[in-house]
């Protein structure tokens, strides 16, 4: 196992599944602060069964789960799409992906593409280059790490966004540390 | 492992995939005469959690898998339905119940449900319990063995589908055998 991943409290894996490309992005937590292990992509558009792009996907994200160990996935999924076929399509595709992870006791959560740009950029509407140069200034990531896998940064960001909503007090929307939640809040918190 | 698993020529498992209950069955070939193993049903009415129903799912036809250790396996498959949401959540069901079998290199057909009503009872609008009438009849079925898991019957239907279908020669749609191939067509046969 890599130094980066034993070293980390907390790994999230972040997963942006398509039936052509599937993105994955992984996230370790240091003491709080967010930091990139790795990130890529699953090709399958090269592979003409079906069934046979379904195992990949199931394979690929065996691999990464045993390889990285996460304690939680984030998935990116939209809830609407173009047609019934393709959303079936998105559907098994996102299933495996999510049966890699479920036989391995590994808890999902899914969000969708504009609460994760909103997460990110402050923008719900944002391109996928304003995403990536979010992310490239939140964990300092170098240029050359993340252009030739740019359709990648959607699954990074997936598990940054869950790092930030899972973060959150359950009390406090909005508030980001206990600190802040009770100088906004001195008449909830008792005992003071 | 059972006796019937042990002397089958080969074994198909047919699963009928939904979001309230999952239908399975298992069908043993014996000299070329299908014969039902067991059928049974998934109950996920209960599990309130989409991702435990997904899990559990897995957990299910992973032991089936294990335990009968099929060939092949052949799959209900809608192609349309209500909405776009009804069928995302039909394809994740569909995609964690065919990692199971994709992950032990089972291969998978999939059948339109008014295809395997034609191919058990001769009629692609037939009802379920006319579904179930016939297989009771094929496979001889003692009816209290059908009864309370009519559910599954549709399951058991698409193996036995998926085995009359496999079974067709290639050449001769239709032709139920080689012999009758022949006598359809003596001139397509060289060397008589």
């Amino acid at each position: 196992m890599e130094d980066s991943v034993k070293s980390a409290d907390r790994i999230i894996i972040g997963i942006d599944p398509g039936t052509n490309i599937m993105g994955y992005g992984i996230l370790g937590i240091y003491k709080r602060k967010p930091a990139m292990i790795a990130m890529g992509l699953i090709e399958l558009s090269k592979i003409g069964d079906h069934y046979m792009r379904l195992a990949r996907i199931y394979e690929r994200v065996t691999m990464l789960v045993e390889q990285y160990c996460p304690d939680e996935m984030a998935i990116e999924a939209p809830f609407f799409g173009k047609n019934v076929q393709s959303m079936l399509k998105l559907g098994r595709a996102q299933g495996v992906a999510m049966a890699a992870a479920l036989s391995r006791q590994v808890p999902i959560t899914e969000y969708e593409p504009r609460k994760i740009k909103q997460a990110i950029t402050g923008n719900g509407a944002a391109s996928k280059e304003q995403v990536c140069e979010m992310l490239k200034r939140i964990l300092e990531i170098p240029a050359e790490n993340i252009l030739p896998k740019l359709d990648a940064t959607d699954a990074l960001a997936a598990a940054l966004c869950h790092f930030y909503e899972s973060g959150k007090p359950a009390l406090a929307k909005g508030a980001s540390s206990w600190k802040e939640f009770i100088a906004r809040n001195p008449d909830k918190v008792k005992g003071l």
